[in-house]
């Protein structure tokens, strides 16, 4: 899978962090697509549980801070960040598997306890 | 899982690298493991094959770099790092699946041509 199409969709995501945008979720991930945030717990599946998740994350107020180049790799992409909220702030790498049509098929985030400040 | 277990883990990864001690990788990985490196090229699968690429990296004289704290998620451990060998570095991140007994069942390294100095 082209490179851009993977750097893009880690730009948007934290743009729709920063927007508050949840169109721009719906427009991102793939009507069937599946999230677990973090690795482990029970999974998200289907649009509108992924974005009744992201709405909960955008009423937090809840900002992304990328960490380094995003490693693209077939058609995946696993990245580093810092999400950033009043008073907390947590320290992932997330995963994202895009379908064919450039949609994220599959979201997961590793995080622990270690990872929070 | 544990959290000290998929710590462990991964310092004793690097440590293989730094003793380039492929008894180490043996003891770390199930038999029938199996190795993506980068996701999108074919897996490596078992034991042998997955031996024999690690010795083409200790035989390279590739030593690793940790950069921050893994993140344990389940059974899972995602880690960002550098591998240094001579005239160049690579910057992946690599996520292990362990199975019940703490070994290593599936490694998957994601990096792409941006992630090379």
């Amino acid at each position: 899978m082209d490179t851009t199409i993977l750097q893009n969709i880690v730009v948007r995501y934290a743009e729709a962090f920063e927007k508050a945008d949840i169109g721009m979720i719906e427009e991102m991930f793939a009507p069937d697509a599946t999230l677990e945030d973090p690795v482990g717990t029970p999974p998200k599946v289907g649009i509108e549980e992924i974005k009744a998740f992201y709405k909960s994350a955008f009423d937090m107020g809840v900002k992304l801070e990328l960490n380094g180049k995003p490693r693209c790799s077939g058609n995946s992409v696993a990245f580093s960040f810092d999400v950033v909220m009043t008073g907390m702030k947590i320290s992932p790498i997330d995963v994202f598997e895009l379908n064919s049509a450039g949609k994220v098929q599959s979201m997961r985030a590793y995080w622990g306890p270690d990872n929070l400040e």
